[in-house]
């Protein structure tokens, strides 16, 4: 009965609004698109601007979805849906079916909100249990239930061990465990913050020790990670509180107090208590990093290059066409942000340029430079590219192709959820736009 | 505004249900559950045994969701999202932004249905368009337009030609491609059939010779896809019609006509017209795989091998255990049906045992036709793996370990949709209950 029970939350979320109140959205969390108006006139942003003036309902929306695990029911769900099913047969020793006979999925792509800096998390969720009383849940059943713990406020541990005794207590099995994969956005290093956690019930609890524990090495090896499981135990003690990257990095300047009000008020307009230990902190490290998407900041990164940007390639645009050569900087680290959902996005940059010799380190230091500041403010990839391919033709001699590849958190998290995907986009200046056999010979030696 | 198209659509589905109706599912797609439950009574199915008596239910409301791009209209998704974005600066020669910036949406995970046989086929769909105008559409709105025309009976090249010809409508660009890639499940050779199509407009059509349009070159060197360019232009002309294995395959048996008017209310029920010459054979297609799964031919297969099967194995019973040895047989292909909502599930299974010596290819064969046995007839993967267990151990000497890996096709369609995510279960008789080291010892060996 999943579906139908969202269907009925989703109605009595939009059941009292009518087809007009629809349109301007207006009604959708109200107090959410209010605090987001202020956190984009915080970041200097012109909110009637026509890319953002509906990014307000935009994240509203998104945050709602996000989270709507607080108002589902786990025993709705896996009521309907538990089946008999007999163990082997009288006269055999062994486990099998529904008594015994461990049940594995693997590998059920989700995402969550972190509770410490309110950015999406992706989870590679596998749950297991060893049925007992004749009776198995229908498999799908194990996805929705994890879901409903995703989509919350949360760290990987109590997602782990949320999804775990709730499994427990409505499929009521001999053992439950639960093994999260998950991936945090690290923005300050630009990669990634790995953690794996484990939750176990029943037999998967019994042995405290996990290392000794048969029955979760059999579990690991079924989801064939070749998982060092004493590093899994010691993260389960140490990493629960400062998994995320903002909890180590300490921010300097404090946020406007207005804008600290704004994000408490959507904690609260998400049924969250604001003043729980693990949400104290959260507005600011929110606001930390949302600060370094503001319209100033960006102005000042411009004038640290500015000099060495200004000046031409010289020496390409003396030289005739006949011995210019292609060259290539490829993988150029990029991070943006997503002026739409307020999301981050995330890939490579890739610029090919013709000239009579390949840049100076200094300058190609300068292009790493280029995507950064771009990528430094509310943006869509589109005109990311464009603005990266126009700074950088003046002193890459003018034939100048730029592509940005990248992954779009606002394309998994809310109703898409489409893992995987990925964004191309590509400028093309001078030569470029007219030289197919060098967009060609470009194109083909992206990695 | 997709989100919200998606809540009216359900409201006005269930918006008429009070709660009361929704406990017994009854009124949700009436004719499709009377359909169901004639199709479970051919099989020889009991359609009150308490596995699928709701699976009438549980079907109807898969082929409703899977069937949901009849209602859904694109104009309205994407109109919400046109946001306007400038091109090149004025003096600058070349193509970039919201005036000729190629945008390409990569390896979006879709199914379909199949009209050829009413199977879910899976899309791996890749979106590009040249923007004009001075304006870019959301990047998901690509994803959502694609769903809305995956969500109906289709075939790979109209579901291409409707992606591409709506989006060229709605966005009015200077050209729009579209790539499927497409894997269908060909249940009699026991593998799939891939088919790769494509769909051009505007400036990926100009050129009809798509080996030598280099626009599509480069779509395709930015899809990172090595593809034989001119074997896709191929397969648009020939294999429009004929991918589906179902066509290839000639049946001698004709399905009862109470199952064939069944299915064809189904088609009905679904908006389709079943005279549309695309659907006139589908009911018997889907009805000459579904009778693989009729009961009546488990005991015809059974007495096939009962000679071989009964035979225990008389050699290693009759040894003492220290001279046991382990031996497996891994990758045992399995395709079976999903009691719960009619849907295939397949993968491998992995059979250990202890003997004095290995078996021999004729009992290796035997193994191979017990997989096979247990999975023609509606199924739940726990009672598979039970089954294929209690029935190997006698002739493998008493010590066995089964363990099944399968995809489901009900947990990437419906509203599921975890692509990727796949089911292990392990059955264990006689030593391997108890003797956890030799447990460790096999799935460890699992490849």
């Amino acid at each position: 009965m999943g579906a139908m029970d969202e269907h009925q939350y989703e109605m009595k979320l939009e059941g009292a609004l009518n087809l007009g109140c629809m349109k301007t959205g207006m009604e959708i969390e109200p107090e959410i698109q209010a605090a987001v108006r202020i956190l984009l006139q915080g970041l200097g942003e012109d909110v009637d601007r026509e890319g953002i003036k509906k990014t307000p309902l935009r994240v509203a929306k998104a945050l709602r979805d996000g989270t709507k695990g607080y108002k589902q029911n786990v025993q709705e769900i896996v009521e309907g849906a538990l089946f008999p099913e007999a163990g082997l047969e009288n006269n055999r020793v062994g486990q099998a079916g529904g008594v015994g006979g461990l049940v594995i999925v693997r590998d059920l792509n989700l995402y969550s909100y972190c509770e410490s800096c309110l950015l999406p998390f992706q989870v590679k969720c596998h749950v297991g249990y060893v049925p007992s009383g004749q009776q198995v849940v229908g498999l799908s059943k194990l996805s929705r239930v994890a879901d409903v713990f995703a989509k919350r406020l949360q760290n990987p541990q109590r997602l782990a061990d949320e999804i775990c005794s709730s499994l427990q207590l409505s499929i009521r099995p001999t053992g439950v465990a639960v093994v999260l994969e998950c991936l945090h956005i690290d923005f300050q290093s630009g990669g990634w913050e790995k953690l794996m956690v484990s939750s176990g019930s029943g037999v998967f609890q019994d042995q405290k020790d996990v290392n000794n524990n048969n029955i979760w090495t059999e579990f690991f090896s079924l989801l064939k990670i070749q998982s060092s499981v004493s590093g899994n135990t010691q993260k389960r003690i140490n990493s629960i509180s400062h998994w995320c990257p903002s909890e180590a990095s300490e921010t300097s300047t404090i946020p406007p107090s207005g804008m600290i009000s704004a994000v408490t008020s959507m904690l609260r307009a998400l049924g969250e208590d604001p003043l729980r230990k693990e949400l104290v902190g959260t507005p600011t490290r929110f606001l930390s990093w949302l600060m370094n998407f503001q319209i100033c900041s960006i102005e000042k990164k411009l004038n640290a290059f500015a000099g060495n940007m200004l000046e031409p390639n010289m020496k390409a645009n003396g030289e005739v066409k006949c011995n210019m050569k292609a060259y290539s900087e490829l993988n150029l680290p990029l991070w943006s942000m997503c002026e739409h959902h307020l999301l981050p996005f995330y890939g490579v940059v890739h610029i090919g340029y013709f000239s009579a010799e390949e840049i100076n380190p200094t300058r190609k230091s300068i292009l790493q430079e280029v995507v950064h500041f771009y990528g430094s403010k509310l943006q869509v990839q589109e005109r990311l590219t464009k603005e990266i391919a126009e700074t950088v033709a003046p002193f890459l001699g003018g034939d100048v192709i730029v592509v940005a590849e990248a992954s779009h958190t606002c394309m998994l998290s809310r109703g898409v959820e489409k893992f995987g995907s990925s964004t191309a986009t590509v400028a093309v200046l001078g030569r470029f736009s007219t030289d197919s056999e060098a967009r060609a010979l470009f194109l083909g030696s992206l990695p």
